[in-house]
C-alpha cells in the first residue's frame, strides 16, 4: 500500500471545506490515500465519510496552528510547530507520508519544508516552479524561478534547468525536455551577466537546451523548461496574468457594450469559451513541486477549489510512484563537475 | 509655421510605402509638415501630391543608405553616415526639423540620436519608453526602460521616473501622474538591490510615488508610469505579447473546433473583437520617444502601415509643442539633488 499524501487542510484562501472535498475526490476517483492535517473535529465533520477512514484510505492528524497568508516566512516555519502545514511536514520526514501538498502561504511553506526536508545534496537554493498552459505535448511549460529567489547567481538557474528537467521527464515521462533561459533576446550576446553565465553553465550540463527564449515564447510549445531570477519570474507571471484578465475584462465588457445581434453572438459563443477555459486552467496542470528539497512538498494556489487540490494530490503521487526524489538528486550529481568549473 | 517632423522612410519592416502615406495622411488630415529622408525617387513616385511640396508641407532628403534591423547599433551610427535613420536625426540636430521619427532598428535608432542629439543635461542613461492600452484617462502606461538598459543602477530607473512622468504631464496634459518601480510584490521589502535603492531615490523626488507595483498593474490604470530595468523591461513586454497572442489564436482555434451554433456566434461576434483590437492597437496611442535625448527621436513599431506612422507624427508633434524638450530638462535638474545623495 503506498504512503499517504499529506495535505495542509488549513492555510488555503477558502478554509478547509474545499480542502477537505479535493481530498475525498481523490480517494474515491482516483485511489489516493490521504492524511488531513489540522483542527481535527472540523475536518470529520467536514469529511463524514467512516469507511474511508476504517479502510486506512483517509486519516486526519491534529494540529492546533494555522499559518496565515501574512506570516512571516522563517518565523512561520520556526515558531509555528503545531500549524497544520508544519506537521504535514512533519509526517512527510518521520516517513509517514509520502509528499506534503499546501495552498498556503508560499514562502512559509517554502520555509517549513526547506528546515523538515533540507535540499538535496548539492543545490545551492532552492526554488518555486510553476506550470503554464503551452503548445507543448504535456500541455504545459514550467517556468522556475517563480519568485523564492529575487537575487541569484549563475548556478542556482543551472540547477534549477537539470531539476525542471529531470521533473518533467520522470513525472511527465517526457522524453528530452529542452531548456531555455529568460533572456531579452535569442541570441548568445543578450541579457546580463547573469543570464550568460546560467547559459555557459547550462551547455556544459547534460541537459537538453535550446540556449535563450523571450518572454514571448512561453506558450509556444518548442521549450519545456525556462530558468530565470525569482524577481523575473515573478514578474513575468503576473504580467502574464495581468494580461490574461485584462483581456477576459475587455471581452467581456465589449459584449455589454455591443448591440443585440453581438449579444447573441456572445451568447452562442459561451460553450467554445467555457471549453477554453478549462483548457487553459492552470487548476488541470495541478501543483508543482518546490524544485531542490530533498522530499516532495507541493504548493496548491491559495484559492483552490476541491477539483484543484484533487489534481495537486494527483501531481503528488505522480512524483512519488515515479521515484522523482532519487532521479532529481542523480542529476545534481551528474552534473555536479559542470557547474563546478 | 512650425518645423517639420524628419522622418526616416527607408528602415520599417514594409520598405517605404506605408511610412509615405502615412505622411500624407499626417499632413492632409493633421496639418503636419514632413520631411521624408530616403532614395528621393522612390519616395517621390510614393508620393505625388506637388502641390504639398509647392506649399513647403512635404519636402524630400535623398539619403543612400539604410539601417537594416540586423545592423549593429553603434556601428550603424557610426559608420552609416548617410543613412535615412542618421540624416532625418541631422535635421533635427542642424535646426532644420523638429522631431526625428523612425520605424526602422531601435537600437540604432538610440545610437545615432544619441550621437546626433546628446543627453539631457544629468541624464546618466537613455531609454525605450512602451506605451501600453490600460484603463489611465489617457487610455495607455508608459513603460521605461523598455529594452536599452539590461544592467541599471538605482539613480537611472528614478532618472526614468521624473522623465516619464513630465513627459505625460505635459504631452498629454496628465495631471500629476503616478510612478511605480516594477517588484515581485507590494511591499517595500520586497525587490531586489536596486528596486529598493530605486524607490529610496524616488521617495526624495517631486513625482507623485506609488512604490512598489506588479506585473498585473500593467493595465489596471491606477499607475501612468513604470520603471524598471531594461532586461525586465523587456522581458515584461514580450510576456505580455505572448499572451496576447496566445489567448487570440486560443480564441481563433476554439472558434475552428466548434459546433455550428458557436461558429455562429463568432460571426456575430465579429464587429466586437474589431472594435476591442482598434481599441488595445497599440498604434493608437503612436509612438513613444526615446527618453533621455536632448532633443526628440520617436520610435514607431517596425511593423507600422500608414496609420500608426500618422499617429506617430501627431505624437512627435504634441511633444514638440509642448515644449516637452524643455521641462524634461527642467525636471531632472530639480530633482538632481534628490538623486545625488
Amino acid at each position: 500500500m503506498e504512503l499517504p499524501v499529506a495535505v495542509d487542510a488549513m492555510g488555503g484562501d477558502h478554509g478547509p471545506a474545499p480542502v477537505v472535498a479535493g481530498a475525498l475526490e481523490a480517494i474515491r476517483a482516483d485511489g489516493a490515500r490521504v492524511v488531513l492535517v489540522g483542527d481535527e473535529p472540523t475536518m470529520r465533520q467536514l469529511a463524514g465519510a467512516p469507511e474511508l477512514f476504517a479502510d486506512h484510505r483517509l486519516a486526519i492528524v491534529h494540529a492546533t496552528e494555522v499559518v496565515s497568508m501574512d506570516d512571516q516566512p522563517a518565523m512561520a516555519a520556526r515558531k509555528k510547530r503545531d500549524s497544520s502545514m508544519r506537521k504535514a511536514c512533519d509526517l512527510v520526514a518521520d516517513g509517514l507520508a509520502a509528499a506534503a501538498l499546501s495552498p498556503g502561504n508560499s514562502g512559509a511553506l517554502m520555509a517549513t519544508a526547506l528546515l523538515c526536508f533540507g535540499r538535496i545534496e548539492g543545490v545551492l537554493r532552492p526554488a518555486f516552479g510553476t506550470l503554464l498552459p503551452a503548445r507543448t505535448s504535456i500541455g504545459c511549460s514550467l517556468l522556475l524561478d517563480a519568485g523564492a529567489n529575487p537575487e541569484c547567481e549563475p548556478v542556482h538557474l543551472a540547477q534549477w534547468g537539470v531539476l525542471g528537467a529531470t521533473y518533467l521527464e520522470r513525472a511527465f515521462e517526457l522524453e528530452r525536455p529542452v531548456v531555455a533561459v529568460i533572456s531579452n533576446g535569442e541570441e548568445d550576446i543578450k541579457g546580463t551577466e547573469l543570464t550568460r553565465a546560467a547559459l555557459a553553465l547550462l551547455k556544459k550540463s547534460d541537459v537538453a537546451l535550446r540556449g535563450y527564449a523571450e518572454g514571448r515564447d512561453l506558450n509556444r510549445g518548442d521549450v519545456h523548461v525556462f530558468v530565470t531570477d525569482g524577481f523575473t519570474g515573478n514578474v513575468m507571471l503576473k504580467t502574464a496574468e495581468g494580461v490574461f484578465r485584462f483581456v477576459s475584462d475587455e471581452i467581456k465588457r465589449g459584449y455589454q457594450r455591443a448591440g443585440a445581434l453581438a449579444k447573441l453572438g456572445g451568447l452562442l459563443s459561451k460553450p467554445m469559451f467555457a471549453r477554453m477555459r478549462d483548457e487553459l486552467d492552470p487548476r488541470e496542470v495541478g501543483a508543482a513541486p518546490l524544485f531542490g528539497l530533498a522530499r516532495a512538498a507541493f504548493k496548491a494556489h491559495g484559492s483552490s477549489d476541491a477539483h484543484a487540490i484533487r489534481r495537486g494530490i494527483a501531481a503528488a503521487r505522480r512524483y512519488v510512484q515515479h521515484g522523482v526524489d532519487a532521479h532529481l538528486a542523480a542529476a545534481i550529481a551528474r552534473n555536479a563537475a559542470a557547474f563546478s568549473g
